[in-house]
């Protein structure tokens, strides 16, 4: 059967996301083309691989040539200080998009982050048009990609589900990514939906498993068909409650953002 | 055991979900009264045979005679000239809550349709309380259906359920009904309940299945106790993605009535 | 200076608010059509009348020939038995539409009514966007039009205000036109922005003045700009709170109809 | 493996409920602090007996002594004069957070009821913040409960989940419990989730059991992670619906209160 | 011309708006019966005087004889023991209830106060919807008349509108005030509108001037039409902005309560 | 009187509003500390003048130093290059908040733009809450602004009034700037209220008059206590309504950021 695109750009396909993709969707298209600023190793069947600094713009309008689609996991993914969110994030989301709009791909699935609202608090249950409240500039870097994104949908047309990606890792690590934990297959499947839906617009998706504890409401997503398959609640024996509350004060467990939230050397350092 | 009721009235028994229902709700009443403008066949047991063309107000009085409650299926389901669906959706409807009324009947499910909402985008997700966006002129009379039905039930107590059936057929025919689809057990079911609920006031309801897309959402009608048990999943296979996206102005793609909303011969030989 | 429009009609140009408007809106085109179906008396400077039914459609489709705009006040505005309702205000806003579509006329104010939403209490606060509640057959018809012209929008992009007028008489008559008067200067005033504003898409507006008590939010419909400039405050001392409140069950003062929703002989008799 | 908490208090223990969970929070705490006005019989293992009045100040500030967290079954669960719901339901549950307080316990879960928002409409979806609509004098000492706990987190970082319990007993006995049925082992996994969670502010949760038909949306409270378990579903043969519809002036059956909202003898009394 | 009212009932006469009040509501009641705890002095015209504890339930049903409608400002105003606000403010309304019920009054106003929803921050907004958060014991002894009041007219009927009260004294003394202000006119307007609109069912109404400053949002009261004619802003000067801003956790400029929300000895006390 | 600022900075002071204000807020602070790139001529009395290209991190902390307040104006206020966009609005930006935190100031009034929500329709009713729709990449720049400043007082307590300026010029210049408008003394005003409100948190304004017709409900803001004392209807007559409607597909007419839209010679000529 024929594959439903030609060709499919994974950026940031050296990084955590990117090696867990690479080889998963490889069905969708008859080539997958991964791209990062490091090293992607030995070219596999139905592979392209191209070596580029999102930051460039004429390297990514090069990257965009004869795609189909794009799945943007490209840039810096954790806090960071602000010249390199800048530039691997702010104007490497800059440059994709002017790529995709000159090149003509008309869509796009983002990985955004949770840390988009990381600062709504843990009782929260917030959907799709709660405002953003970053947590961090990494966190504000998304809500770049997000707004740039719903700017390059409603000017030229082109279509994004922005996936705020909860946790995604082989398994929960903290009492917190309970809540939060995507699996890799259903981090595959909302890929696929955000490809595959004939019409997306401009989709913010929460990117969670079917988890116990839930502080984000996908309905405004409906329309794709994303229903997740696993949960973390075969984890949850490894993070039993403990024998005392968090205290009033802590702000890690106050926000949806948790500890990531106090990450970032740059402002502590300065403001010692 | 004694079924819940003497009589129930099935309007628009020899349409398509007519003949669906005709049989599989015998379970419901001692008689079911079976009425179209169009050949019934021959009178089968637990069956009573009238024919009727609802744009005639005495029949329609006749017809109400001993009825229990009444499933309002007659009509024209299809876009139509208006003079057609002027007699049979909105004088036929109106005959029908008037003769509801002066004889006593306490309880209407009446098949709406999506096309009352059909103007809503494919990547909107919309409730009852979203205001009406008809996408034809049958849609208009569902409409009309539902605004006399909410009428009978504030002035006279008079309880309807309005059903907006998706697509109801034995299997979906095209991608777009993987997001409609209603299966014969599940409208069966959402029959059941609306009739059978205690006290249901005037809700509106959405008719689908457990589909993995969603448009609908419908929290407002939990009282039914509705619950779908079938899903478009299992046809998802017969749809696969093509290799490429709807033109950005292929209406039939961007609205939830779909190509539905292009029909229509009236307007288009007129403006010719 | 030249005025806005070459030529307004005016449907039900001979009723109550017809005849108010029938010299104010001189102003704002070169020539005033008049139509009704009652005499209009003689034709004065920059009018021309057309006796016209509006449930005939060729003879609505002539009316509407070289029309840039119209102000649909035709029909029955009490409630009637349903037959008279369906041909003025059922068949006679679907003709008129049908000939505003095909002779491309751009936009039409229609005279809605409060009685489309009369169900509602009098102690709630509802918007553009409540579903509707219509408290008599006139109000349904109105429910008709109000979604007959949301097609006409979304389909064809012919713009229409419902204006759901509250009571424009000369003054209030009663206690509950305190909340719901719209003096004639102020629908003249609506009347205008519904014409003038650039764009209206499909606009929900309520008519009423400035009044001190209110039912209805116009805070949709602010792109409009109309501002009331009167106030049903100055006729306060007509209707001075009397000496005892009215009794639980007194449902014309349980709703936002008034007593209207009470009127209407046909059903009245039918149930003796 | 360690229990999660040193003492639980359980007011309330000889009542219904109380009795339901005297055994089964066992595994929780290495203490169950068991109180009630009524016998409560002889100490089991892990056990401690305080007979305590919730109206006694003193008392109830000794019963908290050593206390990590309190399950607030104690006072009346039924309407009764007003007299008596004062003492036991007001000043007692003002007793029990000034305790709280003072000894600085840190989480509550306070069972307060479906009769808080009674008022409500069989037809109605609700969620935590739909304001207050008590059905009895019963329920309004539930909303006091429930203001004073949001007042004691707001001030004094005491967390509580308000659990509004439906109908917690063995199996449903009406066919309204269809819809508000809260199995025993669902009570205790809410309990468990409210205990459990490590930040919970202050909560409104609904308690019921997964059944078909709702009225209420729990998602406001999804952070708790509780995830009903049964389902109503089983018993619905129990209450086949009958041949008849409730009467449209039959207040048990149009108020999700139900028939209890009719109890109270004190004002029936006085009113003849 | 004949007055409104025959009597009209105002509790907490001899407190500070009680003062305020006394002459200026004669012109709506043939007798005034005003009755306090406290001293009133001497009998005038048109004035009944009632020495009455409100916690004296036979004491509260002989005060409500002939009345038609209840200004019912009685009980204590600040923050006190709970004891002292068991009895006057809940023991106090819930005995005002019961004779109201039972003597046939069919209308009260209930001075509330904002300290019922003091714990918004200053930068919010909040409606006549939004749950309440109570301040102080003083603030949930209002939300308990709120909601009692709404469980009587739910269940009886008895029409009640509860006036959170801002600030209401001759000017404002804090620039807190300066948003929560209400002028002794426009609290007489709010009256006159609660009292006089013929249908108010259970209203809640924020009791402010046209302050410039707005936390509190008024349309769902819109039906009584209480249009405030005062401002706050000729007191602007009084409190111009100062060098600096409150500290980050200043708890008395976070929340709407304001500094009152810090009162209340029986606490601090204890908690030292 | 003392002012109330000892230092307040104007970023972008040369440009078109930076002059409007440069003398308009010198009562507000000893000392009206003026930066842009562009000259700023002589300095006089209460000014320090200080070029600074806020694209220099170092420089932009300097010009911090001893500044109480800010309003920042600089940056590019036309679409533009993104890469000029980007250092001016987005590295300029971010050099502001950092400089804020490490220099102790507390409150920022920022000038963000309309063109953060440009997408919505002429025809639709946002609040502050509504998520942002920017129409240009200067329009993206200010959507950047936004969520760091929500960050920065999220994370460190900054609070930022951002007011999405509508049109501040002299006089309107269009029909769409009657909507749009904003005069001089009411910038004036909203910025007063931005800097002198005790406690504003993270607000968005409109800044807009009190003009007729309105897209944006600022209720969200009424804690600002900002009232509009002008308005665009003294200009009305200076853009009469023309004889004819713009085109359904004219999108400068269809969204409320009107032809700038269609401003950036990037794209355009890009396209070519």
């Amino acid at each position: 059967m024929a594959k439903p695109f030609k060709r499919i750009l994974l950026t940031g396909a050296a990084g955590g996301l990117g090696k867990v993709l690479r080889d998963r969707i490889k069905p969708w298209a008859d080539v997958i083309r991964l791209s990062d600023l490091a090293d992607l190793g030995a070219t596999r069947e139905g592979e392209e691989i191209v070596q580029c600094d999102l930051a460039d713009k004429a390297g990514v309008l090069a990257l965009m040539e004869g795609v189909d689609a794009v799945l943007h996991f490209g840039g810096i993914s954790v806090e960071a200080p602000f010249d390199a969110i800048l530039q691997a994030n702010i104007v490497g989301t800059a440059n994709l998009y002017e790529a995709v709009h000159k090149m003509g791909v008309r869509r796009v699935a983002f990985a955004s982050s949770n840390h988009a609202i990381g600062y709504y608090k843990t009782t929260d249950m917030i959907d799709a048009d709660a405002p953003v409240r970053p947590d961090t500039m990494y966190g504000v870097s998304k809500c770049f990609g997000e707004s740039l994104s719903r700017y390059y949908y409603d000017r030229f047309g082109i279509e994004t589900v922005c996936i705020r990606i909860g946790s995604s890792f082989l398994e929960p690590t903290s009492a917190r990514m309970l809540v939060t934990y995507l699996s890799y297959d259903d981090l595959l499947e909302a890929l696929r939906c955000s490809l595959m839906t004939a019409r997306v617009g401009h989709t913010i998706l929460f990117g969670v498993s079917d988890n116990p504890a839930k502080w984000w409401d996908n309905r405004k997503a409906g329309h794709l068909g994303f229903v997740a398959k696993d949960s973390s609640s075969r984890f949850a024996d490894k993070f039993p409650p403990g024998a005392s509350y968090p205290a009033q004060d802590d702000i890690g467990a106050t926000f949806q953002g948790g500890p990531f939230l106090l990450s970032g050397p740059q402002y502590r350092q300065e403001q010692t």
